[in-house]
């Protein structure tokens, strides 16, 4: 079903035709602009709170900006669908986040307007800073570059670095500071209160007015005192204008705060810096999920809400299989509560991300114990071994994906000290409609190559609690980490009682003789339904779930290369590096010669869609792994006949 | 030999023994350890100026703190000269760096004074953090914690991460900012720039005190004066205690600037900062190479000079073989400035490593065209990033054991988006001396399981050049690594002509037939060189120079394997995901079976030493190869028997 756009924004076709609009049509477009985010998120899901706070913002900026030769960036990039329904996009936008539909999230291969492709935060003012300084290479003077990040994304080191090195240039960049006090959980850290103390009751300008004001009326009085004043105006004034600000500090002039709302007022200010050189920042307040109530009501829930009743402001609850498995992210949750409970060494660690994760379980029922340290998982990972060096035992759940930030922490703090931190790595493999640049298929083979690192990961959810107890039972040195997908796992009754596992050992799961199914993590029941159907064709298939891709189970390996001539290896990581080719290094030391093929996803940028569209395309879903076990026996059929 | 520590220092084994002294011999103490300090580097070598910039404030710190109760943590390390020599390690002090002896850095194995490992820079916020979280978890709320940080280290973004969280906090902890305004280089960025402003002449507390007298004197004005003035003072007050620094934007109570080399105002100040709960800076202004004079006035070469003269300063050079190969260092310097002559579309891009990388000839030749972005690798990759995105080339030069820092920026920024950036490695496989932080021993792992990205390793200087060449020619997409180790390559007469090289071909550099050794990078001349004794023995082995760990040189693989049932791969990368695994991915897909022996470095933690101390103990120096290559051929020979 195609939402009808309104009145204004059916004609607007590209930013070409919003520049056509008279000034005094923003307000309606705006509100045109919003409405259309609102029909379609409720009815085919995705983002939304992040988007509705920008909706002024978006419309001043195609406005004003001679769009696509200017360039805007959206960091994170949650924040762009107005973006991407204003350049050209808006009756493709029903296919957002859809397999072989659109982005959630700006992708330069997808418009000419998405001048950088974003997911993660923190990269825009890097990203549009080397594209100013490109244009001054060029002698593209009068291009502007604007970077817009939220309060929650600066937080991120990198946002730091960059503006460190924009401050010290001499290039033309706007950063707009998009601040309504949320990442996708409330905001956390002393940048938010800073924030917050200069947008709210003293803020920054009205304090630099009084000041102002006042040196006036002190300079009424008699000689003596102007004299003193005139000395105090001068040094408070150069003070004022020099230091006085968090982003003036780093050489960044700053404008604001503004009302993120007022889209006539952001024509007005975005006119004027587009006239002032250098790099600057202008600090826009905004609401997340604005001119939608309960979104503004509930940010967190209403991030990514899932599909909605317009009207009444319902969520739709997903059909629900009974009885239903829990996701491994609940598991998770409870099981450290469980355990911290138990062992008052646990503590959690997440950067931003605590309902994604659920350690808002922990930090509710013990918020001592639980920290939300913000986006800045380089922090996350070596405050974790700080707490560590002190007996204490951290979880530190981050994303895979986002794992790859604190990645020189995890070998640089963790490994080379060898110190006993617990990782868990959440959303490993496909992330779904979020796509490529949320994907953990990188983590298995840029962990095992890190000395100290036990690598694991569970094929349901009884595996997980006994790799989470077995995780904070007293061990000397290495780091632990335990992989995991995104979503549900296979037991409705999943609060088994926990045991120890012996690190490095695995499970067989089903006895065979033709073929030998090795997988890792809950791709084994895909192993298992494949087995399954092999069995029917006559086909037996052995199903180890190794459990452990560091260190491997080379007792059980040794049986199995023994045994079998024919392997196949399965994982939900990529092929260069994975766990398969742990496999083959064991075969190598030992030599073995077995048959083997690797089954995980392929040297390429696979794009978004559901988990099992993508293990589908990867031919790694129970359907591939049949078929390529068939392949296999057949071939060595034929060859003996 | 060994070095006679002056007449107070002899005396001193443990901090408990310099908490004897009486204040008044503190001037004495500092300067003998900082003799210590000269006459020993001047004889073996090592960091130099960071660690005499800092005598008198590691005097300080032992002095007033409990150690190794209060803990100490000395970001990246440079600068922990003196902190050894103080905390019993003085007769050990002439093995620093040595293999076997005592590391440069601090490091936990080595002494309980040495409260965190450092190496990389900017951690030490967040490890000191979680040290105090830690305390307060466990009611040790008397304890101090205590990073020492330079001004070039806190241009890294971690280190902003941890403030940020850091004055959310109720943390106990001091944050030292050594602020010397260089890193190795001269420190870049804004945030340098802010750091002079404030201590230099219009400090900003010498604005904050006349502030604060002037408006005593105003305040001795008439009634209605007072009035305005006592609202102007608290308004003013408040608002330079709340956000005039940037320190105190993130909620962290600043302190200073006091001079560095004053060890009894030092002692005063951090007794008083003692006594302040709460997470606070303490911003002290040093000078590097302090009391050395060559090494005051140049700082950059007196880093760590290598062995001198200490009374005329004058550095030995090492023997010169006649005649010299360069080092690689220098062969990149050059040839980018070469080949950026003819091709206007290249730019030059270092975190913070000008001099080591050798991209300092660019920045002279072409400064408009050589970014020292400051300690900011993630900031350097997606800098890059948006340099590509204008159709720019950049050449990012980061050391191997730093590209760890850029890692998502690598995945996400650039080879997501396929974007044509050139990546650098240098100092990749073991950095020698500086030990395991700073080994470059995973990237071959980390890099090639990333889809649109080009892995490759020259063996001589004549391929560093061909593929820095190859590297500028248009293409469509792909990101190209290009690693190489620290030091010296093979050819004296190394400015050879340059040629294109297509992407994925190797090159047989000898002829064989009894067993074949593939290798990567410079440590094929480790090959050729066990070949040519292997051949004394009557083993005649074939040796390929694959140039690229990816894409493969499939064809000639496909000939090795067809040929050869003996291989050896050898590589100064990990075993776990390196090249030898890449492979046997060939191997596997392609169902070849020969042997297959892999070298390269194990799967732990090695320590420090000369490189080729380090390949030997790993077995893949010259000897070690031919010995592996000599047990498959004799193993083979006796299997036929």
């Amino acid at each position: 079903m195609l939402i009808q756009p309104g009145e204004l924004l059916s004609k607007i076709d590209s930013p070409d035709d919003l520049r056509k609009l008279n000034q005094s049509q923003l307000v309606q477009l705006s509100q045109e602009l919003r409405q259309f985010i609102i029909d379609n998120v409720s009815i085919y899901g995705g983002h939304f709170g992040a988007s509705l706070g920008v909706v002024e913002l978006t419309t001043a900026l195609h406005y004003v900006f001679n769009t696509p030769e200017d360039q805007v960036i959206w960091d994170v990039g949650h924040q762009a669908y107005g973006h991407k329904i204003l350049t050209g996009r808006k009756e493709k936008f029903h296919t957002n986040r859809v397999y072989g539909g659109m982005s959630g999230f700006p992708k330069r291969k997808e418009s000419e307007y998405d001048a950088f492709g974003v997911g993660h935060s923190s990269t825009s003012i890097s990203a549009a800073l080397g594209m100013a300084m490109a244009s001054n290479l060029k002698g593209e003077f009068d291009k502007q570059h604007i970077a817009v990040i939220g309060d929650g994304a600066m937080t991120g080191g990198m946002a730091f670095e960059g503006m460190n090195h924009a401050g010290a240039s001499d290039a033309n960049m706007i950063i707009i500071l998009n601040d309504n006090c949320m990442s996708i959980d409330p905001n956390v850290g002393a940048l938010k209160e800073y924030l917050t103390d200069i947008t709210t009751s003293h803020t920054y300008n009205r304090m630099r007015d009084d000041v102002w004001k006042l040196l006036g009326k002190v300079s009424g009085f008699g000689k003596s005192a102007q004299e003193v004043v005139g000395k105090l105006e001068n040094s408070i004034k150069s003070f004022l204008l020099k230091q006085s600000n968090l982003f003036e500090s780093l050489n960044l002039r700053y404008f604001g705060p503004v009302d993120g709302h007022d889209v006539n007022h952001l024509v007005h200010v975005l006119r004027d810096l587009k006239d002032i050189p250098g790099p600057k920042v202008l600090h826009c307040v905004t609401t997340k999920g604005k001119g939608f109530g309960p979104a503004e009501k509930d940010q967190t829930k209403w991030h990514a809400p899932g599909k909605f009743d317009k009207i009444t402001g319902e969520i739709q609850k997903k059909p629900v299989e009974k009885p239903s498995a829990p996701k491994y992210q609940e598991v998770f949750g409870h099981t450290i509560v469980e355990l911290a409970e138990q062992n008052d060494k646990i503590v959690g660690v997440t950067p931003a991300m605590p309902s994604g994760s659920s350690l808002n379980i922990m930090m509710k029922a013990m918020p001592d114990r639980a920290f939300d340290v913000g986006i800045a998982e380089q922090h996350a990972v070596t405050f974790s071994a700080g707490l560590a060096t002190q007996g204490l035992i951290p979880f530190c759940n981050i994303y895979s994906t986002f794992m790859q930030r604190g990645y020189d922490q995890v070998i640089h703090d963790v490994c080379i000290q060898d110190l006993p931190v617990n990782f868990f790595l959440d959303r490993a493999g496909f992330a779904g409609a979020d796509g490529p640049t949320h994907h953990g298929n990188y983590d298995i083979a840029f962990m095992r190559c890190i000395p100290n690192m036990i690598v694991a990961a569970p094929m349901n959810e009884s595996e997980l609690r006994n790799m989470m107890y077995t995780s904070q039972l007293p061990r000397e040195g290495k780091a632990f980490t335990i992989r995991y997908p995104r979503g549900k796992g296979v037991m409705p009754e999943w609060r088994t009682p926990m045991e120890a596992m012996e690190i490095g050992t695995g499970r067989k799961v089903r006895d065979g003789k033709d073929i030998a199914i090795l997988s890792i993590g809950h791709i084994g029941n895909y192993a298992l339904e494949a087995a399954e159907k092999l069995s029917e064709e006559g086909v037996e298939a052995g199903v180890f779930d190794m459990r452990f891709v560091k260190p491997l189970d080379e007792k059980m390996l040794h049986e199995v290369f023994s045994q079998y001539k024919k392997v196949i290896t399965t994982e939900d990581g990529c092929l260069m590096g994975g766990f398969g080719s742990a496999i083959l290094e064991f075969m190598a030391e030992n030599d073995y010669s077995s048959q083997v093929k690797r089954l995980g996803i392929p040297d390429r940028v696979v794009e978004h869609g559901e988990q099992h569209e993508l293990h589908a395309e990867c031919n790694f879903d129970p359907e591939g792994i049949f078929t390529t076990a068939l392949q296999m026996v057949e071939h060595s059929l034929h060859a003996k006949l």
